[in-house]
């Protein structure tokens, strides 16, 4: 066979014959010649049909049709790119295409949220969604590289579990041979449990939330991006992990998806060498709520995001002491004042972005924090096994793959950057 | 806070003060001075304690507690590594730990197999425990860049579907809101799908199957290792790309978890340049077996693995070809001879290590595939849509992780280099 050459090598093959292969995007029958747009993974290439028989072979070859075109590669100042492929032969790799739901070939996609998610297995083609998940797929690059060079250890940890691990609300539940078993909310417990092993552990994986709410931003499916790291001071350690992480993901779309994110209109940000804090009742100050609020609302994150960037031109801002009783009970407590937490969430331009914290690392500590929330110790004793055996002080995070991506291009709904969103109406495509 | 130093760091510290931070993995009193072996990601080091306050302070620390020490790197030829640490202060950083339900510190876990999965949360701390899971977060490693540097995008797909891949069997159910759904045995259909999208595709995830058998071999719940690519000739290309993935796995290992590979006893492979392939008929000569069984029995595996040894001193064999019976509906056929098939299974020292193959690609083939298996094609319209709008020839494969990791270190029963398996019986810890 022989040798492909992408759409994006054109320019390292002038004059020479080169054989491509790719989807039929788009095709234009002008007099004299007709015009075929060819994508693949790189990119679009232009093709320029001039003899009568091709042109009408190509008449035959809907959009989408995959075809292998065999041609020469002209420079041509007007071509995207800077050349063309001439004088080609094209072979027809699957039967002709049926027309898609949506026209794949028009800049922007027209289709309805509704289309979009019906026929997403072809609707992802176009070259602007595409976008979206290659930003996804940087991302978890980014992540993963980053956590890697700093001693991490990727983890895979089960998704059937027996119980849950942040409340018993908004768990699904699997039939399990003879009994009952649950999908798992997080690997909140595994992460710990496993920074007893490796001490600073990460894993990418689907957790599963029964989200009863049809809203923009929740799905009941989504791909976790969890971080656990022992032998912290205080939270603050896991902030610098987390800024270090959050650059590492920005740095490779740069590197390895700039295309992808001028395509999806992404607006990447400056991450500082040192995401700037406020504690929780500082910022309630700054909001000018009332100070016996125990979270922040939608409107004060807003407010948090203008003067993060007025006071330090920073896109993020951590807010840290949010008060224990919205926190879980693993939240380890701040240790001069009980009434807040060493717990944090991370603005991003004005909206949560993530959530983290120190947790509790004694025995002792777990039996009384479930006790006072009514617990049943019992049920947590394989959870906490690892606390009688000695564990070190750690914390952690957990950002959400598919709302980090919708933030960076300004979706106006989660579902429209997922591959194929879980929700409380949808389990298909 | 002092930077920290890790244990097997010490060499770069000779004479300085450090603090190390980690696990009292042993201790030992001797008459004159106690040796605390502190244990740490990165290994062990030995910690002399010479004064009385402080070995009086070490005899209260028992195995597992969590502590710093901060003392003077010495070099000692009979130190692990060639250095130790004298004249240590120690600090706990946890309650004193009670003693684990194994002994982590001897060379060998004692551990019978359900007490090793009973107390996995505290077990997975024996370094030759953990050094299983170094070489499964290797492998992982491995196995993503070989595909990253082949120009594959990594691809998330939903665990909660509405059906089945491959059969209605071995599916477990989950109350989604008002209805059922399933949890998915394989990412296939999405794989797929997203050759449609980005050519060459892969992910790591979980699978789900309802094994009703309680084997050596057999999990409920397992890491899959899926990649999927188009543009294709047969299933030879897919073989290719496995055999470089596989290839990339043992060189991340040897390259980052050579100390781990030799803590668990791993017999790595060397990879060679073609895997071997030979035809499932022809496989059957080899083996003396009935020339019409459609598969092959274990014990013509182990035939076959010492064949390719013999014949071409590999670990590897492909057999290609398997008869369509055997196979699920969406097998590419044998182009001259459609009893059999553009599918292989991998032999690796006489077990099958994973499937793959070429698809089909045309919609019809889909309709006439399905339509022959009396199979309902409106069930299918979701995953057919793809077809309809043009698809490459393209084909795949799947690696079991732990399965993988299993054969590395000759485990006898998968469940033991599993973080946290998950079978008939068992939903936690």
């Amino acid at each position: 066979m022989v040798q492909r050459t992408l759409n994006d090598a054109l320019a390292g093959h002038k004059d020479e014959r080169v054989v491509l292969r790719g989807w039929v995007h788009r095709r234009r029958r002008l007099s004299a010649v007709s015009f075929l747009i060819l994508r693949d993974r790189s990119g679009l290439a232009q093709v320029v049909v001039s003899d009568d028989a091709t042109k009408a072979q190509l008449d035959a070859l809907p959009e989408e049709t995959v075809v292998e075109v065999e041609g020469t590669v002209t420079a041509n100042d007007k071509a995207p790119g800077g050349f063309e492929v001439t004088a080609p032969s094209i072979t027809a790799l699957s039967d002709p295409a049926e027309t898609p739901p949506v026209e794949l070939w028009r800049p922007s996609m027209t289709a309805t949220l509704p289309v979009l998610l019906d026929h997403a297995p072809v609707l992802w083609r176009h070259p602007a969604q595409a976008a979206y998940w290659r930003l996804a797929a940087a991302s978890l690059r980014g992540f993963r590289r980053t956590l890697d060079e700093q001693g991490f250890t990727e983890i895979l940890t089960p998704k059937i579990v027996v119980s849950s691990t942040e409340s018993g609300a908004n768990l699904f539940s699997v039939d399990y041979f003879d009994r009952k078993a649950f999908l798992a909310q997080s690997p909140q417990f595994y992460k710990q449990t496993m920074v007893g092993v490796f001490e600073r552990v990460y894993e990418t994986g689907p957790v599963f939330r029964a989200e009863p709410h049809d809203t923009v931003r929740h799905l009941s499916e989504y791909s976790s991006l969890d971080v656990e790291l022992g032998f912290i001071h205080d939270h603050r350690d896991v902030i610098r992990v987390l800024r270090d992480v959050v650059a590492g993901m920005v740095a490779e779309i740069r590197a390895s998806a700039e295309p992808a994110a001028e395509l999806a209109k992404a607006d990447l940000p400056e991450v500082p060498a040192e995401i700037p804090i406020v504690h929780f009742s500082e910022a309630l100050r700054i909001t000018g709520a009332d100070p016996n609020e125990p979270d922040l609302s939608p409107e004060d994150e807003r407010a948090l995001g203008r003067w993060a960037q007025q006071e330090f031109g920073s896109d993020f801002l951590a807010v840290e002491g949010y008060p224990a009783a919205k926190r879980p009970f693993y939240t380890h407590p701040q240790p001069d004042d009980p009434r807040w937490t060493n717990s944090f969430d991370i603005i991003f331009r004005g909206l949560e972005l993530c959530t983290g914290g120190q947790r509790l690392h004694r025995y002792e500590d777990y039996v009384a924090a479930l006790t006072a929330r009514g617990e049943n110790i019992e049920l947590y004793e394989g959870y906490l096994e690892p606390f009688r055996h000695g564990m070190p002080p750690h914390g952690g995070f957990a950002i959400g793959l598919e709302r980090w991506v919708a933030r960076l291009v300004e979706a106006d709904n989660i579902r429209s950057v997922t591959l194929f969103p879980r929700d409380i109406h949808r389990t298909s495509p």
